[in-house]
């Protein structure tokens, strides 16, 4: 198995990081990754900002979780009352992807963006995290946000990828379900 | 830079395709890479369909086809009159990605194992295509196809991989769009 498949293979979510920061060079290496996703019709649509701000990572997390608190479902209701849950996982480093408004399927091209980062960070030995529960900010905030990441004109944010150093042993895929393959030869 | 990462950057949409087939373990790996993505809350919300079949291939070209050349769009409305276009540009294989209706961000999540195939694909030479246009014909005849392509319950088709040896020469990413990153340090 070569080493593409093997990384895309031994990625995991990963949901404990230490504090130091990913060198600047993988962190541009990842990033370039992203921008180099395929999109519908070469739109392009997404807008990569990358935080390390302490104090913006931690209103982020705040303002999330004062959210997830009130969500009608139980398991994000759980996540927001939970005191030592961090919506990044305390990663230093976060980037927000952000989607174009107007494009043919910006969350699609987004998505496939993020996996690429995810990808790549796997094959420099950092740890990663889709950050899906800080949509639920954006959804109420964005304006706020588009405003304060500086996005272009016509952007949303979506989604956060925190990254870093995993601060916890190797993590064992959960086992894939199976019927999930079949064949019309 | 490492393989992992130049596959990712070097991956090309490409859409003229050689009549032999992937081998079989190659295929695998393919599906297996998809497999692995991961998912929200670990939904794992897909489902692959590998057609070899030539009747089958021939009639989803023809019945989207059909659809496109009513499109509002005229781009689509152009390639569905366009004797010359193939959906899948005569690829040998095509995995068509069913998503789970019930899940949390199912689309998303079968974009993400859709591109975890795609750069799988890449790094054992094997050209590919994300087919966003059949998702015409399934949002019109899905639960035909349902049946058809034997999905579990509560599975909906949504769009194709095309998979084989590329008949042209290498292709030319095109350029990245700038201002697609800023930082909050």
């Amino acid at each position: 198995m070569n080493q593409t498949i093997q990384d895309i293979l031994k990625r995991r979510s990963i949901r404990a990081f230490q504090k130091r920061l990913v060198p600047e060079d993988d962190l541009s290496a990842i990033l370039e990754a992203g921008l180099y996703a395929p999109s519908a019709v070469n739109e392009q649509p997404w807008h990569f900002t990358v935080i390390q701000n302490k104090d913006m990572l931690a209103e982020l997390n705040v303002k999330t979780k004062d959210l997830l608190k009130k969500h009608p479902n139980p398991l994000f209701r759980n996540s927001g009352k939970d005191q030592e849950y961090n919506i990044f996982y305390h990663a230093p480093t976060v980037i927000i992807v952000s989607s174009q408004d107007d494009a043919l399927v910006p969350q699609i091209d987004c998505a496939v963006a993020t996996e690429n980062m995810l990808i790549a960070a796997q094959s420099l030995g950092i740890a990663s995290c889709w950050i899906g529960n800080v949509k639920w900010l954006f959804e109420t905030a964005g304006d706020e946000y588009k405003t304060r990441f500086k996005l272009p004109q016509g952007y949303t944010p979506s989604h956060g990828v925190s990254l870093g150093y995993s601060a916890i042993p190797a993590v064992q895929a959960p086992p894939r379900k199976g019927n999930a393959i079949n064949y019309i030869k």
